[in-house]
């Protein structure tokens, strides 16, 4: 859809943008005009003459219209990890009387910790009940103060259905919080008819905004101004430079801005923005299922060793299929070293990120005949593919 | 000292480097490096083989060194509002019986912001008392839990005597959180000789390290193992690659980390430690305060409607100079019209930031030489430099 518009290695075919997206081609020209047009010559001016004060919101709104968010309603920065932080914490405070979040043993992992170490800081006897991903509808109820799940597993790429459980959460009175880590520009998500009170996500993945890319945070504008920061940054107060003694939150979705932006970041994302204008969510959805089905399909013809741990239905996955087998962390090494990049989970999940702005049928079928060959020729049991190193 | 290997605008003196440094020289090349060797070429590889996983502790003991601590004592990430975050709920867990955080009403706002939306979210009686810089020392006593202030005034440029107030806080058994955001690259800082439990601080001020580079948090070493961290992100757990569903944090600092890594954040900041390798911060003070007594002399000679705000003893003064003027805003705007890029803080103070390594005599006279004509001819009084903007 967009293939020329990205920066992809001679010989190499990406199956990992779920992971981490690769660079639009014109991030390098982007960033050199934030090195040296505003940086370089501007200098402390270009927090207003480069507009850098208002990129965590102007920039915001271009992810927000990705997932169905309003004007406004959407901010970034921070990591993915403080943003749940402040999306917890604000969530718990709505349910006083409640000290049950209900997550999913399919959440990513740093979710869960920054629950834990929410609640172990508050001491107020909140507990996390984590239930299998299938049994979440079954276990919301009128206990339950916060729902915190992320849309698309990360492992497996099964797909909740947020609008469904989000309408039975809000039956039960929970708040709800998605992780859209997976979901924004992968899979087609429209926050405001959810009515989901919070939504955080990350822009390194399916939007390609390079190595530590800032997250986002969406609040629902009729409950924002109700929130009380517990991360009260500056630049979340209503009026940073007046730098009052006394912290006052700016309106709406403002005070969940915490420190000074990474302006730098924000010029590669700024670059991968503009490869979004114009592209609408419903084709990229329906590509993605046409290149995974296509995938699917040439795996298990080719490669019969491979058992499919994504769900076979399409609109029960994101846009990402995975595969077990025993000795995955060896097949995908032997991928890479032939130039099909995926990754490997432990103890035996190889993942192939299918994201069709930059993959066609080509693609898939060129990385499949590649899986075939290191199957039938065992090219995957040569020493150099055994050793065990960190895959992040 | 070094002012060859920065980008200067043709035109500027540059005396706002306390507010946000210029731009290395080599951070153009460091950066198209890790967008188009790294990001581009290696794209999910450049986590282990342009080692972008340990860069926040092989970059911050670059920083480190530069305040006195140990290699493997400091670590880079996040904004400095989330640090203060974090070491401020680290230490006031180490004092349960304690409720008072004390510090000082010289304190850059943000500090005080995050105390009081973390005490909020605690609800444990907890309270910020808040003195005269002038009075810290009276005030320090066995009611306080945590000592947290800012070494050098944002607005005055005023110094605590960190070595001397540490020790004295010690004897009242008080945690000590020192927030180094005017200290880093300004002024020399011994943080193990302190025995300081915490220290803050950001890089894009002294350290040149660009708009939005992250900031770094030292946590005493034999304290470090101890903490139960706040934020318990996946980049601290002891093993996040192992995706465990419950956090157990990594040994030593790295616990203090949260999420994922603004790598190219990071190019600008390994560009700007560049430029300090070899670089004496014995050195650097000396310069700074050649420079600022130069300054100060020239501009009570040539400019006598301005009164020093800082402290005239240049032992008590970090690597900036205050002066205040009723009309400061329009001198300040008339002066960055001319080329001399100062900054304003309300209601009428001027700030001027001395960074020996890109300044010298002849900039600190070409300035005041700009700042007298403006003066003598009323140049501030055009109607131009009346309009009030936001000035960051």
């Amino acid at each position: 859809m967009r293939k020329e518009q990205f920066h992809l290695p001679e010989g190499v075919i990406y199956l990992d943008g779920n992971s981490l997206g690769p660079m639009p081609a014109r991030a390098v020209t982007r960033m050199n005009q934030t090195l040296q047009e505003e940086w370089g010559e501007m200098l402390i001016r270009g927090w207003n003459e480069a507009e850098w004060m208002s990129q965590p919101v102007s920039l915001a709104d271009r992810v927000g219209a990705l997932i169905g968010c309003p004007l406004g309603s959407v901010v970034l920065g921070d990591t993915l990890s403080v943003k749940v932080f402040q999306a917890l914490s604000a969530a718990l405070a709505m349910r006083p009387d409640r000290k049950v979040i209900l997550s999913d043993t399919g959440n990513f992992p740093s979710d869960l910790y920054i629950a834990q170490g929410l609640i172990g800081s508050l001491e107020q006897d909140h507990r996390i009940k984590l239930v299998d991903p299938s049994d979440v509808e079954q276990n919301l109820s009128k206990d339950v103060a916060v729902l915190m799940l992320t849309q698309v597993d990360y492992r497996t790429g099964r797909m909740h259905d947020l609008q469904k459980i989000t309408h039975t959460a809000h039956q039960h009175g929970i708040v709800v919080i998605w992780d859209l880590a997976h979901s924004a520009g992968a899979v087609p998500v429209d926050m405001s008819r959810s009515r989901a009170e919070f939504a955080i996500g990350c822009t390194y993945k399916y939007l390609n905004a390079g190595p530590g890319s800032p997250a986002f945070i969406y609040v629902r504008p009729d409950i924002v101004d109700q929130i009380i920061p517990a991360l009260s940054g500056w630049l979340g107060h209503k009026a940073p430079f007046d730098f009052d003694l006394d912290y006052q939150p700016a309106p709406g979705i403002q005070r969940m801005r915490v420190g000074t932006p990474p302006i730098l970041q924000f010029a590669a994302l700024d670059a991968s923005l503009s490869i979004w204008d114009g592209v609408s969510m419903k084709e990229v959805r329906e590509r993605s299922i046409e290149l995974s089905e296509l995938f699917i399909c040439e795996v298990e013809k080719r490669c019969p060793e491979f058992e499919l741990l994504s769900p076979r239905d399409p609109q029960q996955r994101g846009s990402q299929v995975s595969f077990v087998f025993e000795h995955g962390y060896s097949v995908i090494r032997a991928l890479i070293g032939q130039g099909v990049i995926g990754d490997f989970r432990a103890p035996n999940v190889m993942r192939f990120g299918i994201a069709p702005l930059y993959l066609d049928e080509n693609d898939i079928h060129a990385a499949v005949e590649i899986m075939q060959d290191i199957m039938q020729r065992e090219i995957w049991k040569r020493p150099e593919f055994q050793i065990r190193a960190a895959v992040t």
